[in-house]
């Protein structure tokens, strides 16, 4: 089957997954993040890109963190907004997705941006669109169920690439909640295409899915052994929200066996990153005297992430 | 008593019905929708007719759809516009609605487009503007209580006349929950002044209004006779969530009875065209087989609905 | 210590509190308010002095009123607005307020309109914006806990100054729930930096803080003798909201004591003004026939609150 990001003459028109992205496109979306940051690294520029275009964010789960960040690098490439926070509209009244889905299509819209809670949602307005003969508008996940959130894994990329100058012979070590992370199936295809040498995944049996290793990542239980040598630390959020019972683990037991410390990092390489896609549990997965000193670029990651949804949304359009 | 929708020179200044408007002005406001489709009936241009002009989307009850349908249109004239949630706003803090409407005019509103429970809400916010000199603010009924809906009329009209080039000998029928539907009287007003043959509404006493009748329209309890030689079925949704006790038909006996489907609709013309103002119930007053058939206009309603709520805008404040 | 509002240069970079605001600096956004007013005290032109500029409206307690008022001045001036309803958002997740701002400074913003339910929180941020050397972003306090909000003192200062000339003699008299007010406390420091003659609090003894005698004031339980010979008399919102038990007074008992009518006014100068920083309860702390009468104030204090916005907003980015 063709992969659906792409039109028949190869050009991304959809962004569903860093999965299927070949090194080449991963290149090029890291390449045009670039040339919207100034020299400062803050400044973003607004450039008219996609002036009379219209960006819907259709968030049938609340984030207002990652709607924020799309809404303002849409503002930024001159494009009208709008936010549909979908959890108190239309589908409360029994209406089926795909007539969601057909209803703001039927509404000129020249970009969706997708969140949703179950996996697999954003592929599936893709492939209606395709059916229904609407592939004019381009769609971007934004975080499905623990699928994926590839503008995280792409902006987690660039940070990389940023603070390491590119991927050969890197080491990266993801920490912590694997279960529930839509960032770390991002993170994982992408540096993988992007030539990582070595991919690990640290955390407790229970929260690290079964069928991982068959990405071609090495499963550590322990930190140290996940630590060793590595030039990338990516610790995750445990999202204690979304477990009960028995996976639950107490933020003290999990901090004293996964937390990251200075102490603990020592196994790292010394010039190790750290990074965090947010928000952070200060004192559970990662140390506050960690998350505040110069070797964490968790803010730098959040800036990037303007200028890598600007890049995706303006290669998107601009075919 | 004058028609508070014009001003002394017979411009019209608000919308708050379809009922009042003459042929000559609802046949200009459908030609200027029209102005503002592009060749493919997909495209609306943006334009800078509202530049610098602020619209307010006051919604006393929540519409996702509605306000963003109305948040389109205004941007894609260039307007500014706020968005107000007026069920978590002061109005809760026990301030009165006219108090309200004072402040908002006090921030330099330019157009209100008001959405209330309340039958009547726009009209006395209009009366109010004009005890209190502020006729410079233009109302845009946006839906109140089971009373109108007159852009979604509005949009109904240029839908009948996209497909059936006008209304001179046309049969229409309006089948459902006619009671609780604010389309259902917009709609009955427009057609008869536009010269409409025929309007029935059709399905079950509990859900027609005692006084229907008074409006010009022919009631049939049969859903075979009001279908037939029908040029236009405008299907209503069953409004379930304001129904309780002896009211709430089954979904399944309202189906059997008054449910579109491609058999009962043999009665009809053999090109009527089938509406919805959404969202559908699908397999309740509609079968998926016929929303999703070339019959259904369904989607092009949406597409001309911001067209319509363009023209409005641009109308009233165009004097 | 230096005051936080201002940078080494002596420029006011942040609004947090009407004290420590010359009477130079007050006087200066005074004139520049005045600026945005066209001829006819209703409208504000639209200016590009914000174009490319992000301004985040960062509510952590919900106010749609104050909210919409600082959007509408943004839009005017021309910049980009995100609205950030943050009681919905990552501090539900246990985020620290501080690790929201960086995030939040790390997305571009230019300026931050913050709300908090909380006293200090907005001097927080700025405290650490200067250690975390941000200084290029602008905070706004849009009223924080009973502390203060500073741009509703400066609209109630423009609209005596545009009623009454200028501050010099006058009296100026505050009625009712001081101590819920964060309105009261911003209004005391500006009047006194301009020059007026005197200024008076006028309510129970619940009502009323301790400390209040310490700003200057003279405190007044009886209404008669706090309204004699007053230029300017000032109603508050009573919060009932607010209070519990024993300090709730009844609703009917306070307007008996506390209520303007024009019957209790007639102890002012006969051109005073009545001013509300609204929402009114009509009926409890102000009569209808006052809050409706020419020399009640209420609607131009909010037409001038625009102006003042913008008047804040483009002389903190001005530098």
């Amino acid at each position: 089957m063709l992969d659906p990001q792409f039109d028949a003459d190869g050009n991304l028109i959809h962004l569903l997954s860093t999965e299927g992205l070949s090194r080449e496109q991963l290149t090029r979306l890291l390449d045009t993040g670039a040339s919207f940051l100034g020299v400062s690294d803050r400044d973003v520029k607004k450039v008219p890109l996609l002036r009379g275009k219209s960006v819907f964010n259709i968030f049938f789960e609340n984030s207002t963190r990652t709607r924020t960040t799309f809404e303002i690098a849409a503002k930024r490439l001159s494009a009208d907004v709008i936010n549909l926070n979908m959890s108190t509209s239309s589908t409360a009244k029994g209406e089926t997705l795909l007539d969601t889905v057909d209803n703001l299509c039927a509404m000129h819209a020249d970009m969706f941006v997708v969140r949703h809670e179950s996996s697999g949602a954003p592929h599936l307005i893709v492939d209606h669109l395709r059916r229904t003969g609407r592939s004019d508008i381009h769609v971007i996940n934004a975080g499905d169920g623990r699928h994926g959130h590839p503008t995280q894994g792409l902006l987690d990329m660039y940070t990389i690439r940023h603070y390491k100058g590119g991927f050969e012979g890197l080491k990266v070590a993801l920490i912590g909640d694997i279960l529930h992370s839509r960032v770390a199936r991002s993170d994982i295809h992408a540096l993988k295409t992007l030539g990582a040498e070595s991919i690990r995944v640290v955390g407790p049996q229970t929260l690290i899915p079964t069928d991982i290793e068959s990405l071609g990542v090495e499963v550590h239980r322990d930190l140290d052994s996940g630590l060793k040598d590595c030039d990338v630390v990516i610790a995750l959020r445990l999202q204690r929200e979304r477990m009960s019972g028995a996976l639950l683990p107490s933020a003290t037991e999990f901090h004293d066996r996964y937390g990251l410390t200075h102490e603990r990092l020592k196994a790292a390489k010394p010039d190790a990153i750290v990074m965090h896609p947010g928000p952070m549990n200060r004192g559970v997965e990662i140390d506050s005297a960690v998350a505040d000193s110069p070797r964490a670029v968790i803010l730098p990651q959040v800036t990037f992430g303007i200028a890598m949804r600007m890049a995706v949304m303006s290669v998107l359009a601009g075919g």
